[in-house]
């Protein structure tokens, strides 16, 4: 049996993490042959709540699980990490302006970006949920001067998978059969759901559908369908989103399948004409702990457009809390190109 | 691919089966070659809140995931199903008595008994989980007289789970070492969680603990640990619930592993004394759909006499709702102890 590695979740009494930790428990994230310690994190009041969930990881039995470790800050919580999925973050109450809510949580990642820099394992690997998740996931990098920034996504695989169900649903495919669909640009109703690169039974699947389909009906689902969501359940995407956890951080470990790509939300190194150093979502090969934007697609028009709408709604979010962002050192963000794949110089010094 | 099989949920909009459905689709239940079909079952007040479970549902871009169904009547909803996991129940209510809870649940099971025996596969398999879940299993068996009774289970495995997830805390061992565990009787309070036989690291399990904690602690702890969870959570265990239901069907399906055996609700046929006819939780070994009594294990009178007040609880439960159950018929009651493996006969009946 593998040494055990140590996961630590942020928000972790909420509902996104109810459908989370079984899931990684059970061995969904990192294969059935990995133990793993769940390092809870989530604020002082819900800690008997938290007490409840632990309790109840404890009665399944999981042969997988080696220790639960409840916390109520950061520092202590962030120990070790070998993965980092941020969960917390405000969401907007009553009154608040978008501008409100890019502050309130660009303090949130501020404080949990140090503590990773500063408490975590040094390969660790950190997955930002909460929203604006790109923009915070900026904050939270660029308060990790000793980590690399590609050591930090954000989560658009669920608007990715979002897309491949809805094509699933549209032309009665297995989504097995459904390869190299994109989603590019912010976790937003800006996002670029892009099916010109996308495979059905390895033929290309906009020949297969009807184009007006997917220009007018598919584009606006996918961008939406977190609020349809909500209305229909009277609640958030939950269980959705903790499958699209477990599929990130699985593909981002253990290398992306059979010749497909995913989506995910990365500092940009300036690919496909995207400003340098804002989060953006690319698509991606994956190589045990590495990865790599596909490059060389040709983007038509109607695509660039979005792409462009999109990158410039994460400028003005940028700008938004950039009072908040430390100067970009040399180290982190000046070779981001090179940086992309640094992580493997860290991948052979795991303790 | 293997042809698609039909899993009908009841209280599919609550939020056990909000933990359950996903890993269904997932493939944790029934293996990852397995198609599902899902037909979902709750009241038509719950219809907009099931939309959205499966809308998330579509959004996972699940493979095994064949469709998704809703139905708001039982009738429709256990069309053709080869499993029934019947999650819906009533909750006790403020001044409600434990007598007409049993009364109220009575009637939902004959009507979800009968609608089985009506409508489903002949060799669907049945999980009751909505408590009274032993009493409820009973009156949905004697309701589906065209059915054997040993199609039809209730769910004690979380007790089991958290009894050896309890041996696993206190030893500090894995709970892939702990084999043997059993849970006797009914899910409830009265239940008797069984170590005498339970092996750690292949030795007898209570020579290496502390005798006075399994007999003054642990059995306490097991039993009660239900409203434990509900006191630190605010609401009912429901991810380690489905995590057990996975458990239960995937063993009975897919058979027990590694001399283990498991615990289930079954009809008694008269084994270790138990009055026959009554759904008591036995040890049980699983092979490819057929689930067979433990037999020849030695019982003390510590056990013995445990065994016995569950027995009686669940003796005075079904006097309390003997009018709604229907005599019992020749080929399912009488014949208890053939019947047992008679699953046997319609393994290759499947249409």
């Amino acid at each position: 049996m593998k040494r055990p590695v140590r996961i630590s979740v942020t928000g972790a009494a909420g509902s996104i993490s109810y459908s989370l930790l079984f899931r990684i428990a059970s061995g969904d994230m990192l294969g059935k042959d990995q133990p793993v310690i769940l390092q809870l994190i989530d604020l002082p009041n819900t800690m008997q709540a938290l007490h409840g969930i632990s309790m109840e990881l404890e009665d399944c039995a999981f042969e997988l699980l080696h220790s639960i470790q409840l916390f109520d800050n950061a520092k202590d919580g962030f120990q070790g990490a070998h993965y980092a999925i941020l969960l917390g973050a405000r969401p907007r109450g009553p009154g608040m302006e978008r501008k409100d809510l890019l502050q309130v949580n660009a303090e949130i990642f501020t404080v949990v970006g140090r503590a990773i820099n500063d408490y975590a394992n040094r390969d660790v690997k950190v997955l930002v949920v909460g929203n604006p998740a790109n923009t915070n996931c900026l904050i939270a990098s660029r308060n990790a001067p000793d980590l690399s920034p590609t050591q930090f996504t954000a989560l658009t695989r669920l608007d990715f998978n979002r897309l491949r169900g809805a094509v699933a649903l549209q032309t009665g495919a297995n989504s097995k059969d459904i390869k190299n669909a994109i989603i590019w640009g912010n976790h937003s109703t800006t996002q670029v759901p892009d099916l010109y690169h996308c495979k059905l039974h390895k033929q290309p699947a906009l020949f297969q559908m009807d184009e007006s389909w997917y220009k007018n009906e598919c584009i606006q689902n996918v961008q939406k369908r977190g609020s349809q969501i909500l209305n229909a359940r009277g609640q958030s995407s939950a269980a959705s989103a903790a499958k699209a956890i477990i599929d990130h951080m699985r593909d981002w470990a253990l290398g992306t399948q059979n010749e497909d790509w995913v989506s995910m939300g990365i500092v940009s190194d300036g690919s496909y004409g995207i400003a340098k150093g804002i989060v953006y979502s690319f698509p991606v090969f994956c190589d045990y702990g590495r990865y790599e934007i596909v490059q060389g697609l040709n983007i038509n028009e109607f695509i660039q457009e979005k792409m462009s709408l999109s990158e410039q709604e994460l400028l003005d979010e940028k700008t938004e809390v950039e009072r908040l962002l430390p100067k970009e050192t040399e180290l982190g963000h000046n070779n981001l190109s090179i940086s992309l794949r640094s992580e493997l110089i860290g991948e052979y010094s795991e303790t």
